[in-house]
């Protein structure tokens, strides 16, 4: 069975100094299985080479902690700010993004040697520290920005080995036993209307777009136990739910018609049988597993195809309030959804898939980002994005809170991105 | 000074034929001082030639009402149901939007004759109801689409003059005397937070995206008495707004970059001063005027330069509960906005210029399209874009309400759109 | 039967005067048959508005004669300098090709006043002229400048009217009496090698691109005596052409595949059958017709088809060394190719349509052009375009020579472009 | 002092089995220095990842030798005709080009796998030959093709190295001492005009394209002695070659401003002077070495400036028919061209630059491609190319004839290409 996993595992008492190595060498593993050639490319602008998310995510620590706050620190190169800046207008120019795979130097090597020197240079700064509260504050949003980029990494890779058409295969998968895949009944919780407080407030590490915690109204909703699955998202493919604009919102049947879509990112037809491409290689489609890689718009059409809708982000966090973290999460390295056990209830909230919302992504009444560089990290994207929760298989555990807002454009999917309905 | 036009003296008692023949002769007399040539071009992908806008309007009426209701009623031409067809997928296919400026035939001319050929139908229809509640409200329907349009076709047209090089005048502006001109202070109106409800309830005519009326709650908020002036909007040019990103959204600093914004559209800098083209060809920039022609992205980085932001349409509608509608619309025929008079407080909710708000266009909690093909009249386009509200100069009176919602991308700015500040 | 123009009953003593005003109206009556409308757009980048044309060759002669000879002219707007120039860099900025279609002014009447304004003034100056060679050379460069555009306006309007779903009908088609339509036998001319010249010599007008005469070599040949039908273009559609790389350069076969080519331009298979569009609407296919509109991709994958080639511009010119100028011309007002009648040997040299030859369009051994802005006529555009040799059913015949060197780039095919093969 | 290589030296009695293996491992010696990222990445579409051109030219024996004449061969792997044809459209599918930078697999050890596999099937089928003339064809065409993609593979990786900010070094270049420097004085050598015969007729490989020779006419011409250098190329750079269209083919000058050109290829202006990427990393501008990098278009707008032309490719040949093949080439390791010496009159017609002309790249008279796939190798891209002459100093010496017909199109600069003038 699958082993899932609970944040109080992992996280309790971790001194800072053991969190960073814990986080920094979960990258490294992540790559264990590359060719030295997997690092390099990007095979759609959406996807950044994984030598550049190992040396971006280091740089992060060189910019923002050693350059400003270690002693006689030397940075490691002088053009790797140019290079490795991701987005920072305030910290200066930067390579482009879509010409991040036209860069053979430096080195994966090189990179390597660029992050020892640089986790090197930290060590000696969380010696030096003695509760700095700002600087630790700073250290913990460099390590929850790495777990993203563990996710990244892992989505782009995906990305990547499914470009090509060997279908390389990453990891060989735990096979997933058919006693996992019994799926439960769908059924539906019900929730009442009233005012409800939503947002992040407490003495842990949160992103600056969870705040302030704030009042919000909600109307009475029925919420899923179980998120959406493919042998359901299948009726909606062989109704031929992608050749009927009625199910679709305008900009989500261009995309539809301007791309082609038949069926969720991965999915091939083989000789009548549909196959999905995992990180385990092409593997039979599972009836019973969720429904992953589609984007905003087939959750919105799908929902709209079941006389159902997507919960809004308030609704899903109250839903959300009493339930455990865990499941399946980066830690299982399954890095595949797997099929609902009905053992919670609602079940899969977190891990697996995360669920499209059917909220913009717009801050919070009241919301200020951080001053200075750090805070073009989350508020500059409040614009033509959906709001995500709940974190997915390739999301490390402890990075996750039932207040974590993820956003992705309408029309992303090469995110692990399901579907849960409300009605 | 200015004739401001108040919705009571326009709409009471007017019957639904004499309602109707008002609308469609206003699109006619709107297109008066065109030549020929005006009718037909189409100068960017959103902008539709003229002549097209008649013939859609005129298209809906026969498609939604004579066809199925009149009895023996004649298309007046097969393919125009093609031709004219603006994104009604549930009605057959449709000539694509980007070609419109490509078809030189049915000629102006014929296109006229439609329209009379249409109205006469329409008056024979109408003749006939008797009361007929639904095909009653879908002529009204039909109306209200075709003040929309009405609204697209000065945008239109003021596109279509402003792209030509010899800068051609619509119609010749009455002067603005600087004694309107003078603007008064900006105050502040306090507005206690609460549970309020919005949306549309009532007898009269609105669209489905108004509805269902709703509980929302709103937090503590202080709402500027007028908009934003061109003199304030200048110390933002001034300031390099346009080149520094940190007051703008990612996306808003791309499209800066890109389209190589340096000022609101239809300003140009002539010899050190600037100007700006109007419908009634090129004028010098009156300080005291309202800012008009922002994208969403300009007004959200002008409200960042000055440590405020933007309302959203819950705040704006409760901000306008108690305003009557009246002030600067279409039938003053001045079709460019004025400086603020300071006679209402707040001043210039209604007309002027389009307000935009920092909300997402998203279905209100209960939401439901109506069925069939005019289900997808809105929709079908909440995804991606901002909520405006309140109206412009060129908006016919009898079109706009409180709980008007108007939506466009973040991007748009050949609208009649400004800004209202917040705190 | 199809009368036929020869040279000598249309050009011997005419007149500057008469030759000036001939061509003008000529221009004029071209656009007679057309709607405010159709003057307006531009259907492709390739296409020009008709009033473009009508508006640009005036502006031919206001800028190259009546600015710099004609005592104290005034021109007749400042801005039509930039608005009228297509390409000539040496005078001066211009507005973008692909954009003329956006320009609904200056009105069609007002450029029918530009005519009519620089007309008289023209008059003025030839009456004055008393034998200036340079300036009545360049008059009558104006008019073959016209000429060339005269062609133009045709095959603009057809591709105008040809990308309107109502497919207008420009004029009423002289019906073609299927007597006509007796093809004769394709047979083969033999040509011995041997040093030959080429190339233009004598006192008459010639554009610079035709001279120097000078010698070529040739070996022998065989040429055929009349084009490529339709019927003869049919066996390679059915044969599969279109879908087989074998017969195309590799340039074609791209286009092919991104144009989705499976036929001529304007042909149409409607309920199994072909047909085309034609100035005078749509007509079945006759089969008999020369094949038209083709680019050279497509001849030239024809001629490998058939297991033969296109003719060189040197072979081409020596065939009709002594072949009258006479055929199926813009005056005889058909605008549309017809069946070879075998009355001459080799048939149908001069026009009906334009001859796709091997060779690329480039200088003469020892061509110079001419100095100044005059200078950028021909030879700016020796590079990456075929030359095509005879006229077609729109070149006014007086424009015409068999040393005349017409180029397209090798995809054009709005322009009326046919196949003669040889081997 | 440079070392030259004289064809002599090298290639004499090779017998086919050295030919072979000098060849496959020249490709990749010439890889040696690369690091594996180096292999992996296409910096524009032009440009192919050096492992596609190891295993390209590994497929080319596989598909036309060891498929077709080696029995019991068994292919390296089912996919890889697939990955590697280039564009042999009678061979089956392909990838498609500008995404041969998105494999990262096959892994560069892999191709080195498959080159070896097949390296020892080709020396098994070379011992079988026993003299069979059309299998020792083929394979000397594959080795033909080898060299010419080992010049590929240097100029690709030049501008994958030159893409990259940090300007990384191929190998370190032997230094140019300035007693090479010394250029000699441009004369001009004169031709007297007549019939000439072009073209390879021989015993030796030839490829296809330079057949049949045949008779060509010439007109007295004078051939430059020497190329055109960096300091004459200066000259028009610095009187705004770059910024007057007066010089340029319209093409060229749209391509100029389109892109932006103000140099050639790899030219920096760092501080005030002028740098150039090599192959041997950044380097100052060296005067006297000859102009390299530029595009047809620039050596056409050189040519009109100076007021001369450049050359046609009969015009070179004819003038090259007694000089002998040695130069600067591969083999001398220097990567670079150099000054000329003045030993020779008319000096590097071989080695160095390839040289453009002004002819137009079309089939000689009676030219015939080979049958079947093979055919494709030549004749299709005869349509919108230049030719080039003489070979670079990235050119294998074997590879060269004076008949030798490389062509690319007019605008392509990445490969080592220069100016020779004529009048």
């Amino acid at each position: 069975m699958l082993k899932t996993i609970s944040l109080a595992q992992d996280q309790i008492n971790l001194s800072l100094i053991d969190f960073y190595q814990q986080v920094r060498q979960r990258s490294e593993k992540i790559c264990q299985p590359l060719a030295i050639e997997d690092y390099v490319i990007q095979t759609m602008a959406d996807v950044s080479p994984p030598k550049w998310h190992l040396a971006h995510t280091t740089w992060f620590f060189e910019t923002f902690l050693l350059i400003p706050y270690l002693n006689r620190y030397q940075v490691f190169h002088p053009q790797f700010g140019y290079l490795f800046n991701s987005y920072y207008e305030a910290v200066g120019k930067r390579h482009p993004r879509p010409q991040r795979g036209l860069l053979s130097r430096p080195t994966v090597e090189k990179v390597y040697q660029y992050r020892a020197y640089v986790d090197q240079a930290m060590a000696e700064l969380i010696n030096q520290l003695e509760k700095d509260q700002q600087i630790s504050s700073l250290i913990i949003l460099g390590l929850h920005h790495e777990q993203q980029h563990q996710e990244l990494l892992l989505t782009d890779i995906k990305h990547i080995l499914a470009t090509n058409p060997l279908r390389p295969v990453y990891q060989t998968q735990n096979s997933t036993s058919s006693a996992e895949l019994i799926n439960f009944e769908e059924k539906w919780l019900d929730y009442p209307g009233g005012i409800y407080s939503i947002g992040y407030q407490g003495e842990g590490f949160s992103f600056d777009n969870e705040s302030p915690r704030h009042q919000t109204l909600l109307q009475d909703y029925y919420f899923a136990t179980r998120l959406v699955t493919n042998e359901e998202y299948l009726e909606f493919i062989e109704a031929d739910g992608y050749s009927n604009p009625e199910y679709w919102l305008s900009e989500g049947w261009s995309t539809v018609q301007a791309e082609r879509w038949q069926a969720p990112l991965y999915w091939e037809k083989i000789d009548g049988a549909w196959w999905i491409m995992t990180l385990g290689g092409m593997q039979p489609l599972q009836k019973d597993e969720p429904v992953c890689h589609v984007s905003f718009y087939e959750a919105d059409a799908y929902a709209r195809f079941c006389g159902k809708r997507l919960p809004t982000e308030a609704e899903w966090e109250i839903a959300t309030a009493q339930v455990p973290i865990r499941g399946n999460f980066l830690e299982t390295e399954k890095l595949h959804p797997t099929a609902a056990l009905g053992m919670t209830r609602p079940d899969q909230m977190f891990g697996d898939v995360w669920e499209w919302t059917q909220s913009a992504y717009l801050p919070y009444p009241g919301y200020q980002p951080e001053a200075g560089a750090i805070g073009e990290y989350n508020g500059k994207f409040m614009c033509n994005q959906m709001v995500l929760r709940g974190g997915s298989c390739v999301t490390p555990i402890s990075h996750i809170r039932p207040t974590y807002r993820n956003f992705f454009p309408p029309s992303a999917r090469w995110q692990f991105t399901g579907i849960r309905l409300v009605k």
